[in-house]
């Protein structure tokens, strides 16, 4: 039976939110390992949190218990839920931080968190973190199956996410996630963008800006400016090597990433 | 016997400093279960680190012991402690930073950390947190009785925090916490505020904004603008929905928050 | 046999390429206990990390596993290693990231990271710090033999650092480290600096600002400006109390900091 539990919030570092939610587990079970995935999530940025989540949790083993409170409608009727998958489980608000998660994994069992005996006894309005997700998530690690929290539901809340869109020879992307290191992150998965370009070659633009690429690592674009390079989730970013793409870009998340299969004879602009 | 050991301090996570506190206590008992609640306390405030230590240690199991740095006078006279509860066990500077948590918790015990056999040999006059505080958490880990690291202190230092206060039929509390989220925390409890509101009916005012509420929740404060809220520490909080209520009003810590009884007729401005 | 492993990296917390790392960990070695040293470290800043790890590496038990990855590098031909020394293991990119920490302990081998039997499977171009180092973090805390992951290597690659330098009666140093409290860490170590200076007098400036002491602490600096004193690495650090040496000088990393002799009869200026 695994005991990590993996946290992810946006409650930040400087007050005492996760350390509350860990003595609430810790007192449920004092033998869970608890790992941080992230706190450092832009308040009540659900998007973001769905895509830190997603690209963590995969590389976790068996039966982790991931965390995930992103919670802008604590208090609201929006449901508190555990979805169970293939791999582990997951606990939190019913917002649409499970979104991009459950488009990777078999979600086997979807219950709403009801149940008393698996919470606090006295639970707050304002800090489901600490009062219900921290309790079930320990609960949880103790082996209690999910079906004992709460009824079952048919389906999770998604967040409209832009896809990537194939229009004649132009497959339009969006920039959906940003990191510490300026690399703008695309929706464009490799396989997409290998299906799309086949063997012929391409353009690739980040919204008005023409980058070079793809390459196949940072060192390869070294000297060339800002380029395109699949990640390490294995998406298209648009990157430059020893400084900050999105600075010198100037692009938000959102931005339009577009690659282009060039007509024979003619160069597309 | 507890081996959870919490840290908090000002330390920040862009240097080592927590490393070596935690390397430190791993020498003595590789079997610690090390849980940071907030390195992100603000330079030398004492202040915070007390709010944020009594906001989190509540939450623990009991035995939990809690190593608290927040240090400015790290080197002067100014006492190390280890103060023992009916819960659990805090360790740190006798500077103030135990004063909000020792409200709330009962103390059983207090002595100074002097025993040369419970620290790093070589004590440095610039980091205790290393020296003196890990050493003497990792010991109390493994069982040392807290009377054998010196001798007892009947009260540990104080700071001054401001008070709710009622003149009439206005009550004046203060803001002495403000969270990630912008959140003003006041120091009047919701049962202060039922006991002076009774079931009349009250006006809430932060600084010279007035605000709405209190409500129950953040949904129910929804489109209301700025107004008042029961926090998850079942405190008086000036917050907005999806929105910065620091930011919006300009106040800080300090700013003075009143809720009044308009008298019958006349409506209190 | 250690099942501790720390990391260190340029990740930052916002994003989830430390969690990444540690589901990696955890699912070659549940029992792991992951320790974080810092992920803060300014991206690319090799330096840095080489300071950061170096001082807080010294704390943690014998045979601690340390995993420090700020690789500017990544997917380039800098090789992969494990650093076996008499206090532990270091893995990480052969950039410099070592250069301290192997002047303070004793190496006793150095292999390249290359048996695939220790790496996941399929190694992006990216992100070796999940793919390559955190597992062999984790096949090291599972009693895998150092020389199992690849051919030896003679020695690290260095990073070259300024070192103090001595001419006539002026010792000249420099600012290493910045950190967080704004104390300007010099290369002067508290032996050379007693070498030096012996039972003389002596005047130190930070670049163009006369500095008093070297103080044994804070305490007894306060209210004399910014003076030197000897930090908790035992390396004379440029400092004040209750305020920010680093904002109040501004100086940076590289700043000169010298140590002089005054003639008798004459003071230097």
């Amino acid at each position: 039976m695994s005991r990590i539990i993996t946290l992810l919030s946006d409650f930040g570092s400087q007050d005492g939110y996760v350390g509350a939610m860990k003595g609430v587990i810790l007192g449920i079970n004092p033998r869970a390992m608890l790992i941080d995935i992230s706190h450092e999530i832009e308040t009540h940025d659900i998007m973001a949190g769905a895509f830190v989540l997603a690209s963590a949790c995969d590389h976790f083993p068996q039966g982790t218990i991931h965390i995930a409170v992103v919670d802008p409608g604590v208090g609201s009727k929006r449901r508190a839920i555990i979805v169970e998958t293939s791999k582990g489980y997951f606990v939190g608000p019913d917002n649409g931080i499970f979104t991009l998660m459950c488009g990777r994994e078999k979600v086997t069992r979807i219950v709403t968190i009801q149940n008393p005996k698996f919470r606090v006894s006295a639970v707050s309005q304002t800090f489901h973190g600490r009062d219900i997700f921290a309790p079930a998530g320990a609960y949880l690690s103790l082996g209690v199956p999910a079906e004992l929290f709460g009824p079952p539901v048919d389906a999770v809340e998604m967040i409209s996410l832009p896809s990537p869109r194939v229009t004649g020879r132009t497959m339009e992307g969006q920039v959906i996630h940003i990191d510490r290191f300026g690399n703008l992150i695309t929706n464009i998965s490799a396989r997409l963008f290998g299906c799309f370009v086949g063997t012929g070659t391409q353009e690739i633009w980040a919204e008005n800006h023409r980058v070079s690429g793809p390459y196949s690592s940072y060192e390869e674009g070294r000297g060339r400016g800002v380029f395109a390079i699949f990640g390490s989730s294995d998406l298209l970013e648009i990157s430059t090597t020893g400084e900050n793409a999105h600075k010198m870009l100037g692009l938000a998340r959102g931005a339009v990433v577009r690659v282009l299969k060039p007509t024979k004879g003619a160069r597309k602009k």
